[in-house]
């Protein structure tokens, strides 16, 4: 039968850069989605603070396969 | 620790405008979701009837932090 | 036998509002077109005047129904 | 009072056709979700193997409204 | 010299599929113009009734030579 | 009382250049459409053929204010 | 001789509306800025706190005229 | 090691639907590509004659591994 | 060290070409900015008066080193 | 047997126009590659000099029907 | 009183990665623009050299309080 | 005589970030293709494992001059 997945949208961030904060989101997302198979870049922003970047934001949509 | 967001996908309608089909949304939301921080608009829309606008439409994606 | 759909693109115009301005097109557009079911907003601009907001402009894709 | 709806992102497939992966998609998520109104259609992509399309999968979004 | 076309734009809908959809547009738009050349999916959205898709809808923009 | 206006979508055609495309297009619809105000270019296309470019080919909106 | 504008891009805000938001930054821009002659909206959004909308935030790009 | 891949650009025709179009041109890729992976439709068009569809083209992309 | 530039959006027109809109905002952009490296297309619209094409208006992106 | 094109992209220069880039870029590609039947531009972009425009620079996505 | 932001785009570049390209663009900004809140990549690129990477490109807008 | 480029689109995959799957890509494009002058980036993905990211996966377009 032939596979279902399901999307969901959340945004990782990191003091250091893209990929940690995407690292951060799947772990985080990791704590209740179960299946997680593929991510994919969605929009790139950060935080400035006295003149220097403070954090990296990304947000990635994460595609888990629905149990049935 | 670096904070962790989710983003989800509202539609609020509103017979009178466009600000107020977010307010819709966003109240409605609140039902059910803590700690909603922004919303950015990602469609407007509307439905007509009898050759006048009946309801505006607009697709908006909140994003809320994660409670660890 | 299924429905088929015809879409015109208008701009409407207000001084006051984003939501009167659409509101401007529709109304317009109902005296040639019968059957008009819903808009979807394509594009938000407007002109200035001494240094203030003159009139807001809206550009609508509006569906109707064709008779057959 | 006006009606709130909630859009979720799923990805349908199907060793057939586009058409087919939506409604595999629709269907499936018809088990958790009730009252689903439209769906648009976001990405279409397909897997290939030994030289021939082995599956067709078509991201769409589902739109609902929320029971209050 | 050189030939000007003109573009409308089209909504096909169907209960089997895009295909299905956008031929129905293009047979019904026959009836009123005439030397269609070619077409180009703008937009694939369906209506979904207890759990299960009703209607493909497909908007079509619709070419057709001007005749002079 | 506000301006409503119109959008029309054209191709104009020229074995010289985009410019003189649009202006085809623009002159052709002038034949029609009174009160023609701007015109945005959607898109930029040609056929080719023996190896070199042989028309131009200019999509545009134009929009005219439509008369009350 | 052919006019030359310059495009800025603004966010104004607002607690009200989008269209309030809008006037906003125009009325500031003009502090700086003389013959401004057009705006485009280039991104809606807000800020939530405590479950409701608390401020419209909209992106513009404003155009004027260079002076020469 | 990590893979690499290459994305190719390929159009199919079919007089049936959308899905036979990319089947016909992924078979055509095979002839020459091999280790083909995965498709994503950029854009689906279409030739009419005579008032009816004549044919569907779809523009895909075809990613494949780069043998090393 | 490494370089870091800055773009600025500005308007030309011209009655001839979209070639030529260019070539006139990037001379009077020249006479305030210094070392102007590229620009980019950002969006071709015209104005039309008496059903002919008045003037060409061309969006660039204009991108310059700053000095340090 | 239905047909199938393959398209590859080209960024052609000319220091006088648009359309002439275009044209260098086809003269160019028909070199190596048979049967071009169109082009559609995907940027325009340039390199400046000394305060004024020294090159045009246009990609186009070429599409030719592939030999069978 | 609300507040009103100005964006402004630019572009920091790095050999080592996007995320130091970012870090370059904002310091670099800090010393004429005071107040800056927050950045979102609007495109990454890079140059080559002698078949590896040169040097990582990335465009930001970054958006920054007025004083007043 | 004006110059030509080619673009070609690879996927460059690293386990540790984007820059590094950038960089790999060119590495390998440069075994097959010379004078490789600039790269774009056009979708960042990655795949997921056991809750973590696996893989990042980085979409380039790479344009180099064509020899004459």
């Amino acid at each position: 039968m032939a596979e279902i997945y399901k999307i969901v949208e959340i945004v990782g961030t990191s003091p250091i850069s893209f990929a940690e904060a995407v690292k951060a989101a799947v772990i985080e997302a990791a704590k209740t989605i179960r299946h997680m198979a593929w991510f994919e870049v969605v929009e790139e922003r950060g935080s400035i603070a006295d003149g220097a970047v403070l954090e990296f934001q990304v947000t990635v949509k994460v595609g888990f396969k629905l149990e049935r």
